[in-house]
């Protein structure tokens, strides 16, 4: 029971983190949305900010999987990298969340300011670990590793960006499939 | 002097609003900084949305020159998207506003959505139309002119946001020009 309720909560702030930003919604409303007041909510997660850092482990649990290839045998990686982007497509509020408190982290004294940095830098060393460990040094495409993995994170954030601002795109789990395929080079299977 | 005046109500602005985002800047702290009364304010821009709207058509402005390349003989093209990127980082307040603002404007009834909308669909084509002109509908790598726009926009937004999150990485304006070289295919110049 305790954990639904957790669970409630965390989806209740995640769509209004998504409508107002972190700093434009209030844990009245949050507590509001599921029935509980204040001081309940409170019982669950002891501070807003408690909420937020909880709210970003949620969805980085169901992200995980998806951001990076884990079965590299099975499918070719520009497959896996195009169904990372198609999955953020078919989780709008996900996706939403972390474009909008990921640049909120920027102003001034945000609690989520550490948190998007190292998690940057962890995906970053876990992307360029992958690609080392498969290609060594460089890519077939004589792209540096480190390159590459800093190019594919502000691929999958940028086309994200671009798809929240104008739903009616269409194309971008293509667009990473065929440009990741390109930034390999010509020998990848 | 009006223009003066203006100038710095728009640099005010926009240092707050990189601070705390536009919903958490005021027009009275705008108003103090510059050592105007919220009427006095008023009668340079006659609301806050105003004042937004004309700060991100001085940010665009400003950068104009720099996002795509208008002399493709003198340079080429990756040296010029590197030294975009580079441009960027010589003006943080104006590249943190940008990742702010267009994430801020994905949340409820945001006034900057649609220019963020239409300013991203400008872009795209307009760098579309650049690499048709030049290469016709498949650059030399093999990419369509299409994703090769979707992915020049993303990267540019993306490795933007990483360095902002993360101020010690150095390398993306050299991530920015091997990417990009990698991307246009072999037979570039």
């Amino acid at each position: 029971m305790g954990n639904t309720r957790r669970e409630e909560i965390l989806e209740a702030a995640m769509d209004l983190f998504a409508e107002h930003g972190y700093r434009g919604a209030s844990l009245d409303q949050i507590a509001e949305r599921v029935g509980l007041t204040r001081q309940g909510l409170l019982h669950y997660f002891p501070s807003k900010k408690k909420l937020l850092i909880a709210l970003l482990g949620r969805r980085e649990e169901l992200n995980r999987e998806h951001l990076v290839a884990d079965h590299l045998a099975e499918k070719d990686w520009p497959t896996q990298v195009a169904e990372a982007v198609a999955f953020d497509r078919e989780h709008p509020a996900l996706a939403r969340i972390h474009t909008i408190l990921m640049a909120e982290s920027l102003t001034e004294g945000h609690p989520a300011r550490e948190y998007f940095r190292d998690h940057q830098r962890t995906v970053r060393e876990h992307i360029t670990r992958r690609l080392s460990e498969r290609y060594g040094d460089r890519l077939p495409s004589g792209l540096s590793t480190q390159a590459a993995a800093a190019a594919l994170l502000a691929l999958i954030e940028g086309l994200q960006q671009q798809w929240l601002l104008d739903l009616d795109q269409t194309d971008h789990p293509e667009v990473m499939r065929s440009v990741w395929s390109v930034l390999l080079g010509p020998t990848t299977p």
